[in-house]
């Protein structure tokens, strides 16, 4: 397997005003949270950054020292919409780790996502990723969204220490953890298992989720060692997707800690 | 206590287009679940079902029959950015209920949240509230957000069978819900015991919520009879809203599966 790299191809997400300086716009992060991790974090190469006098007085000393600019003003380099608490900065994506990279790092438990691609979803996993200790996200190169500014404020910070591995194959690559000793479980409402028991006892562990509405492809729950579902009410058809993924982050720790 | 009635304030959402007819807006519900849920629920007053010829085929014989729209024509007709999926409903918002019909009702859970602003994320713990059995959801009168489509979106139907429960004072009424006999257990980051020993053997449990970012006021905390916290790592201030409640309503699902 050839190692993959984080793409950056513009996109244009529904909502958002066309500009025609659109690409460099998805080069932005934003929010105290995001900005502060990312200025601390060394693999990160920082252009530019900017920010209120407001933010600048109540974040102290940023490094590098922030360009004083006025909140309308930063407005208007972000994407519509973005709450950025009057501090921005232009970065330089994170190289995403090739799938070698992160077996040679083995961390006990891995989170693969098959077509998540909601930004807040994605964000948000990528925060309870650094909460429960899960050491690396699998995405695939393509239909999943790129890390863009939206990604890392529902992340607060937590896409700056969870590594991100991009593959162009889920099915394989779950083949390939399982080689390595991963017992891979996918979340699967249909999944015979419950979450607690498919968990229990695995010394690696790779979880799987799917898309929000249709789940795991066929082929990827096939692909699994085990499916597993976490019990729901039968009248609910299922969790939102970051909701599902915390859980099951929240029952791995759990079962390492109890190891 | 008077009885607390859903108000029905117009809200001007960040980065929503202004219009004249903003209230309205604030009573249509889209996409397939939601509005397919409210349809079904007796207690819904529907004036006005639109959809496109496509929705139409693919939802099949809802009731009242839509009038077929273009999906441009439903776009006028909603928020901006609303994802409508080609079904929209104009509905008048569901009553809230009194805290004392929930304790009338007395079920099993109950959540408090104490000011959780942001609708997608109060949509999800609608879901989850479902998906867990949690009898209703207790939200203050103020500082709460209104049962908008995007609440309702996000929570795929689950606002038609979860009951919305209003009060002026969430500290009065977690000592309410005390003296009824609910162990009222905070979320709170420096919580003593961990959430699986604060719920465990509980027979009537209320978990309270705070905010995003400042989490529950002090006021509030010092109201519960015991907070905890969800075990995460040292180098991660908190969970996303959403999350936490989904992990403590398994863990409360789980404990009355156990007892």
């Amino acid at each position: 397997m050839t190692k993959q790299h984080s793409r950056n191809r513009p996109r244009s997400a529904p909502g958002r005003r066309q500009h025609s300086a659109a690409d460099s716009k998805d080069n932005w992060l934003w929010g105290h949270h995001a900005v502060a991790a990312a200025l601390g974090n060394p693999r990160r190469i920082v252009h530019r950054v900017v920010a209120s006098p407001n933010a600048i007085k109540k974040l102290g000393g940023l490094s590098p020292a922030p360009e004083p600019m006025h909140a309308k003003d930063i407005d208007r380099l972000l994407p519509q919409g973005a709450v950025h608490q009057g501090v921005a900065a232009q970065c330089k994506p994170l190289a995403a780790l090739a799938l070698e990279d992160v077996l040679a790092a083995a961390p006990g438990i891995i989170a693969v996502l098959d077509q998540v691609s909601d930004p807040h979803n994605l964000g948000a996993i990528f925060r309870s990723a650094a909460a429960f200790g899960v050491g690396a996200l699998v995405l695939q190169t393509r239909n999943a969204p790129e890390m863009t500014g939206t990604v890392a404020k529902s992340a607060v910070g937590a896409v700056e220490t969870v590594p991100e591995c991009r593959v162009v194959n889920i099915s394989r690559s779950l083949e390939a953890l399982a080689d390595a000793g991963y017992h891979t479980v996918g979340l699967d409402g249909g999944g015979r298992a419950d979450i607690r028991q498919a968990i229990f006892g695995a010394g690696r562990l790779a979880i799987v989720l799917g898309a929000e509405g249709p789940g795991l492809r066929p082929g990827v729950a096939k692909s699994c060692l085990e499916l597993a579902h976490i019990p729901i009410d039968p009248n609910m058809e299922s969790l939102n997707v970051s909701n599902a993924a915390a859980i099951a982050f929240y029952e791995a720790a759990n079962a390492k800690t109890e190891l």
